[in-house]
């Protein structure tokens, strides 16, 4: 099955240089199958073996819209749609990819996950126009900040305008919102041009429940599993092999034709797979052979809450093979100690103990005991790369689904945001900001949708306020559906008036130079880093070390001045690289003012200002 | 958690020399908790850690009847119980450990399992009595007959006094019915002071559903998992740990305290576990600790449908460590060609290519596509040693899941009973025959059950049904609840005016004496092994070598006599070794006739009569 995956597209309708475009799909219990096109044109499908079916479509142009009838009744979009231009429930649009794939940027050489900087978006908020196109006039913004990827939340068809992009149900069709397939690829392309990566957020984990017409054609679900969204996606049941080529082409697809360079795998605990060789394994073998091929550098992250190696270890140690994952931990650790919230998941953390192991281990719960989950949990994280756990001070979930979509610039003061970003960016994990963390953005990132179902609007609309049940004292959450909620969360672009917004967003900035261009950070490796928790100081001390040098990382989380002793360091050896409580940050701290004073015995000691960092190079 | 697991017993009432007894439960959502004795007397649990509950219970005796008293209301058995003298619905009675523990063989040192022939065994219909004491007198036939272990299906306390056991609810507690854990552990030793090792059938995967308790008193079932029982039993959910250490303890009393062989897991592919270790995985590190500690040879065999040597493969390569499985596809390749059956999952096999390819492989889906399962299926078995692979020609399962419960005998001829035999037990596998195959008992193996819940009892009734529904021609199914329908499930040990029992009997004796005495066998792995299907014929061709010499099994499955012929034999060379179609066995050919032919250029021709199996010995 897999050497037919690095070809062309095969599901769908299909368009070739030297004969008429055909149509494949796959509908093992249909009788009948014929596609309509937009003109009433009818092209029979002819039955092949597993349940698929097949025709060729002389006439059909890329443009036309089309639809599939069943058994010679229901006339449905295409599950394999490319475009879907009138939203969910309507006629599927023709697509050439062949075109789709000539969108291409010369240059581009693609990046390695060792190096990546990432930007989390979503394209509908993160500009007024909420499209692809208007993504690509800020490239410049994000050039100066030196992030070198951006991670673009799921644009598969929604229904309707506006949604996170988890309610997609044509996994092949690129939201017609935001601009469709062709600017999609465009975007990509002047991405490339700004040497910047692209990351795309893909759901394989389950379906939106409005404009889902899958079961109509195929056994995509399986009753053996349930997930937070219903049955399970069949990836281990009968009929299994062909809902695993349908998302393993889907990959492909972004990869090849699209030219994206990572995808993001949603919640990937909820891809449940009891089969010998796990889905996300043979995704993985699917990658390593398209690079191996085209001699690329795609690559897989996952968003995993197993706290399990197995997710990012090799397939021959049989791992799932991905290339990274997003490590919630590190965030959950960082953000109880920060706002001092306990609540939830944050009971488990709170502590400076626990960021430090978290910037030590990637996650906490590595073997030992949750509270929280009410379980021994994880599993040690020795000998994985520090590359491999993708971290974040705030992602779309952690603002998103809070009550009031509050980011930290609101749940914490200003130095703690500096704070926090020294301690994302001196790690030796992959580090991930949220669109307009780095001008500590005011307006919140709330849930919202824009389903035409009113009976599902009604449901999700209880099912927020069930599940802020207990945070509901500050009045009822915004109403998803409401455009309002919407507008709320786009991004303020407008930084006049406001110096914290640029005396952050340069911090961000110095902050990503120095990780670029520090030779300390060319063994970025977890391997040669150590947090230590200064007890009863709430102060971290965070070491980097390579041959005979060192950069050392102090954090003090506490509200007060504290003077922090370093022994060891003497005078001619140390340099201040970067300090988060300078005047020219917002700080207090005048430019002058030295950070390291040195006490008796020749002892380093550092004064750090309340909720201050400060990042230090020692020779040897 | 595995240090404490090797110690005594914990969970439930326990007896000490030197203090009072104790008990120990998991209540975690209780809020008060107190054991009652039968004379009332209450004894008030003090919460632990981890939602255990620990009290003295001074003057409580061996023998001693108590129940659990939640939050001053309920007043339930104990889910540790260790005997249920009155069935599942009542009181608990207190059985003292340590002297089950003395009840123990002087003489027996265990089994390998590259040696086991098993021997399957309902406890209840084995013998009139349907009693471990009534099973130990028949413990001499099985010695005459040559196996070397009894499986006996599970014996946890069940509803009522007729069941297979699957239904079973108080996994410590002995079924009363059977004569309780002290005619267990009676049992026990009887078989090891006949050298014969004891396999007990264990559940994992549910608990029955009449008697069951379990949720009143702790979260021991997860609906993230749906399974042919309904909940799945939580091994990874929140709590799981404490669920995972109540069947890692039953495990290990079986071990310990009743020095039980091996344990048969039951359907482990409903043992839904999605952690970083499975809980099989915990399962076998806790036998292999315990076997270095005590110099022990306890094993464990798992009844998977997964076609997965994850299964059966160590630890240290991501295995579930289990010692061996039952290989259900080698039954069905042999019984589809016996039969001439193709309905339901049969449908897959009934060629002599399945049947070699089993006799090759373990299983025939290695990776295939089944048509019977709508999918690609297994994996590859090459490194897995043969003894790992439990084979049969029938088994209860597949007995008595059948709509009349019949035997192969019931379904083939004479000749074909003793070709299955040889077919099993010339094999490279672990053999397992099932009660009375070894004299062609007639009498059935039905289904049955006693539960006291007659709306559960016309559920059975109907999903029996149900199950049977392409396949009552025959009419209705047997009542399962009516006691007849396990009357007419014993043993039949009458063998007077039955020569055919006495043959079989024979010919089975005859195969396990050439199984455990010939040279050849001392190297029994399937890599010193081939099967040849020769095409056309209907006949497979069964090699065994090791140092220049061979042994060859012709098996005709043909309803005719045919000739085969094995090229490079010559006449110096062979001897047959065994021939199922001689006299003595019942079968039409005269000893004194030759089955091995020189014809021209001196090849070696065999004469198998229809449905016959021959054993030649052939030297270098």
């Amino acid at each position: 099955m897999l050497t037919i995956l690095t070809e062309k597209r095969t599901l769908g309708v299909n368009f070739h240089d030297e004969c008429s475009p055909t149509a494949l799909v796959w509908a093992p219990h249909a009788r009948k199958l014929a596609l309509v096109a937009e003109n009433r044109q009818q092209y029979s499908f002819k039955r092949m073996e597993y349940g698929y079916w097949q025709c060729a479509c002389p006439g059909l142009k890329p443009g036309d819209r089309y639809l599939l009838q069943i058994n010679d009744k229901k006339e449905l979009p295409d599950p394999a749609s490319l475009s879907q231009p009138d939203g969910v429930h309507l006629a599927s649009q023709c697509i050439d990819l062949n075109t789709i794939r000539q969108i291409k940027s010369e240059s581009w050489q693609g990046i390695s996950t060792a190096q990546l900087i990432i930007y989390e978006v979503h394209v509908g908020t993160f500009t007024q126009q909420g499209t692809f196109k208007a993504l690509t006039q800020k490239l410049a913004h994000l050039k100066e900040l030196g992030v070198n990827a951006i991670e673009i939340m799921p644009v598969a068809q929604f229904p309707g305008h506006r949604n996170w992009g988890y309610d997609g149900v044509f996994p092949f069709a690129t939201q017609h919102s935001y601009g469709g397939p062709y600017e999609l690829a465009k975007m990509v392309k002047a991405c490339h041009d700004h040497c910047i990566a692209v990351i795309l957020d893909v759901v394989y984990n389950h379906l939106g429940p409005e404009g889902n017409y899958f079961e109509e054609f195929a056994p995509y679900f399986t009753g053996k599993y349930n997930t937070p969204w219903g049955k399970a996606i069949n990836f281990d049941d009968a009929w299994c092999d062909s809902v695993r080529r349908f998302f393993l082409e889907n990959a492909l697809m972004w990869f090849r034709d699209f030219h994206i360079d990572g995808l993001r795998l949603d919640a990937i605990h909820a891809i449940k797979d009891d089969g010998p060789k796990h889905f996300l394994a043979e995704l993985s073998e699917l990658v390593h052979m398209l690079n191996k091929k085209n001699n690329s550098r795609h690559f897989l992250i996952a968003e995993s809450d197993l706290n399990d190696t197995r997710v990012i270890s090799p397939i021959q140690e049989n791992g799932y093979g991905m290339d990274a994952q997003w490590c919630d931990e590190w965030h959950h650790a960082l953000h109880a100690l920060l706002t001092g919230e306990t609540n939830g998941y944050y009971s488990d953390f709170g502590k400076t103990s626990h960021l430090a192991k978290a910037m030590n281990h990637g996650w906490v719960h590595d073997g030992i005991y949750s509270q929280h989950r009410k379980k021994i949990y994880g599993t040690p994280t020795a000998g994985i790369p520090g590359e491999r756990f993708v971290i974040y001070t705030q992602n779309h979930d952690q603002t998103g689904n809070r009550i009031q979509g509050d980011r930290l610039s609101k749940l914490t003061d200003f130095e703690s945001l500096k704070l926090a970003a020294t301690a994302m960016l001196m790690s030796p994990f992959t580090p991930m900001l949220f669109m307009g963390e780095e001008f500590a953005e005011q307006n919140p990132f709330l849930f919202f949708i824009s389903h035409s179902d009113t009976h599902l609007v009604k449901k999700v609309q209880r099912g927020r306020k069930r599940e802020y049940r207990d945070f509901m004292k500050n009045g009822d959450p915004p109403d998803p559906q409401d455009e309002e909620t919407f507008k709320k969360s786009k991004l303020n672009w407008n930084f006049t008036g406001e110096p914290q917004k640029v005396q952050l967003f340069n911090f961000y900035k110095a902050c990503i130079a120095l990780r670029q261009s520090h030779p300390l950070f060319k063994q970025i490796d977890r391997h040669n880093t150590r947090a230590i928790d200064i007890k009863g100081s709430e102060v971290i001390l965070f070491y980097r070390q390579h041959q005979g040098r060192s950069m050392i990382t102090a954090m003090n989380f506490s509200h007060r001045e504290q003077s922090v002793s370093i022994p060891g360091v003497i005078p001619e050896q140390w340099e201040v690289l970067l300090y988060s409580g300078h005047e020219k940050w917002g700080g207090h701290t005048p430019e002058s003012e030295q950070q390291v004073i040195m006490q008796e015995n020749e002892i380093a000691s550092l004064a750090l200002c309340a909720r201050s960092a400060l990042v230090m190079a020692v020779k040897a």
